[in-house]
């Protein structure tokens, strides 16, 4: 076999079999295939697609690629949750706590921010002590006794996909319906967890433009998760606007917990929406059953407990939850206010996560403590009514000179027009 | 400027400017742009497609990206004419002495074979002591004097191309009518005649194998030399056969000559053909005048005399071109006998190149004097009609296995079936 003739395929639109698929990433993984071979493969992908089997071929052919985390000792069912990434999602500190207190077991290995996109390690942080490099026998005893953990992904998870990925990044094929549901369902079946629940974004602050480019990614996702033996089911969600009313580290660990003790919005209705689907593929709940824990665990106070046993069982400094006013506080604030009278007709999401990013100190991934605190609050959403001069957002953070650049950028990101809008609904359909 | 924007243009089938070209041409020639990012940019060009004016800018980047050949000093109109490879193709050595006996200025750069084509350079070697490797200024000396100079390519010709067809070879990007057309035409503007005829051929010799395909090319590249301000015109010739009654270097050269001493055949119709397309374009004929002056020249011997000064103005023996007794002698001969009585159908006309190629023990550009002798004498055409017993060919070469490899590979090469089959015309078409 040679990878000369997989490309020749991949370019004439023809299909490639397991066998083909299995020696390309074996040959990847050797350093047999040579990266300007390996980027003109993905470059026809890119364009060409591939059918659901190769997709499914090329998952799992990443998937072993490297370690497939074994539960062997957790009773089961265990459960991932996915979002393909949005701004001020924090489902993943609402969701956990919940399933956990219904003695549901979560297991997640998070990776950090992508671009505009913040990462649940990250968020976690903001918990001082909270240790995300647990080993494989400590996550599975911390599953075991606490029903719920979150750690950094594992070097050796699905190491194809990470070479893949930089190259796709560094030559243009990031963009690729199959590809990009490889790169995620890859990772996802090494975590080997025996549900996976998907929660795939598409709008202005997600890397899905349009619901229909979200569907056919949940459809094939779904598809492999479930010829790969799992459950799966996913939920399509808006993010034309963040989720939350903050983003940023500590503004969008506040909002879990406001959720978490009662508070409802969006985040909430996509939360108790993760976890319906959660306890229905985990086959002790029907949809009444299911909705009635979730809501009882939340009033109950029994989620919040369950949220405070979690971080400190990885060493993380609860108080916080209680009282969140001994949060970092940042040195800089700055209100953004309306221009002209009129509605909130839309944002500019995916910049907002990127003024954020420009907000912090840290280059990689290593967090630098002071950043938890800034971030953006936000004071409307999409059709809020506005006067001139009305408040539409606090840019927060520790130096005057990022503030005045987040000034200039804030400028046109919230815009007003004179109408309403029409907006759709946040979950715009469960695809399973 | 980053190649990486360019990558994504092409991926969306966008159309790149004259300024994104030139960047992506002195980025590989600066070795600023890596090879990964230039096979995925490649890649989305083979499937994607590039307009006229983008293929003519491309050509242009790569034509200008090494020397472009000085003619100053040489009264011009000065011609080139260019074959896309085929099988026992020998029509250069046919024309250059024709032309150059009506005064006409032949100059050529030739490369060396490509796979199951020979080259002119090669062919050339058959005469013994002929230097390829003239200085510019002996190459216009030897154009000035007797008409008509063939030298190797000189290194420094579009680089470019050679870069970034090297990458191409490897990566299953090769096939892509806009990169064919550029590769092809950047190094015939590059080596600066004024008049370029083509011929642009067509089957199961060539490396197009439609019609239709050898169409699409031939308008391009007459488009982009037109476009840089040359006069140019292509013919379409059918490459299902070999062009001539053999294949390799003797056997060719031999085909060439005998042509020259006023043989009738397929080789002397697209010589004459390609004659005609030059005196044409050079102005001082019209198409009567253009066949008379053509067939006089051979019928008086002057073609066959002009090639003799040639050769010998190189420093090349002259003697096989009267005395072709002379060449070198295959140590082994073996007949390849019709096994059924029917006509010949068709020829596997690219694996009988192959087939030479592999009866040689030259194994790089670097020819091996006794491999002139190897070579497939054919003793049939299609359509013609066989018994059971009857010569098809005769494999001539130097060592039993070789011979007994390449018998066992012309088992397949000829079909012969009941019936004769429709055969297109040799020239197809005439492109302006």
């Amino acid at each position: 076999m040679k990878v000369f003739d997989l490309i020749t395929k991949k370019k004439n639109k023809k299909t490639l079999t397991k066998e083909e698929i299995d020696f390309f990433i074996s040959g990847v993984m050797a350093n047999e295939i040579k990266d300007y071979e390996a980027s003109a493969f993905l470059m026809a992908t890119a364009i060409n697609g591939m059918t659901i089997q190769e997709t499914y071929d090329l998952t799992m052919a990443m998937a072993n690629s490297g370690d497939v985390v074994d539960f062997e000792g957790v009773k089961g069912p265990i459960i991932d949750k996915h979002s393909t990434g949005g701004v001020s999602d924090t489902t993943t500190l609402v969701i956990m706590p919940i399933i956990a207190s219904l003695g549901v077991k979560f297991a997640k290995m998070s990776g950090s921010s992508l671009g505009f996109t913040g990462g649940t390690a990250d968020k976690l942080q903001v918990f001082t002590g909270y240790n995300l490099n647990l080993t494989q026998q400590e996550f599975k005893n911390t599953i075991n006794t606490v029903g719920g953990s979150v750690i950094t992904q594992t070097k050796n998870l699905a190491p194809a996909d990470k070479i893949l990925y930089d190259l796709r990044n560094k030559t243009a094929s990031v963009e690729s319906m199959p590809l990009i549901a490889a790169s995620i369902m890859s990772k996802k079946l090494a975590s080997n967890a025996d549900v996976i629940v998907l929660d795939v974004k598409f709008g202005k602050g997600a890397f899905m433009k349009t619901q229909k480019q979200a569907t056919v990614l949940a459809k094939t996702m779904v598809e492999i998760g479930k010829k790969a033996g799992k459950k799966v089911s996913a939920i399509l969600t808006d993010m034309n606007d963040p989720l939350g009313s903050g983003i940023g580290n500590n503004l969008e660990v506040k909002n879990a917990i406001n959720v978490l003790k009662g508070k409802r919005n969006n985040l909430a209705t996509v939360s108790k929406k993760l976890c319906e689907q959660i306890l229905l593929l985990s086959n002790t709940y029907d949809l009444k059953t299911a909705k009635k824990a979730i809501n009882d665990s939340i009033t109950s106070g029994n989620a919040l407990l369950k949220l405070q046993e979690i971080i400190r069982s990885q060493g993380g400094d609860d108080q916080i939850i209680t009282r969140t006013e001994l949060m970092q506080k940042p040195k800089f604030t700055q209100f953004v206010v309306a221009k002209k009278n009129g509605f909130v007709n839309s944002f500019k999401t995916k910049e907002l996560g990127y003024i954020v990013s420009g907000l912090k100190e840290s280059k990689t991934s290593k967090i630098i403590k002071s950043d938890h605190a800034v971030g953006i609050k936000l004071f409307v959403k999409r059709n809020t009514k506005v006067k001139t001069g009305d408040k539409l957002a606090e840019i927060q953070c520790n130096s005057e000179e990022k503030l005045l650049n987040a000034q200039k950028q804030m400028e046109n990101v919230i815009s007003i027009g004179k109408n309403k809008k029409t907006k759709g609904k946040l979950i715009q359909a469960i695809i399973k």
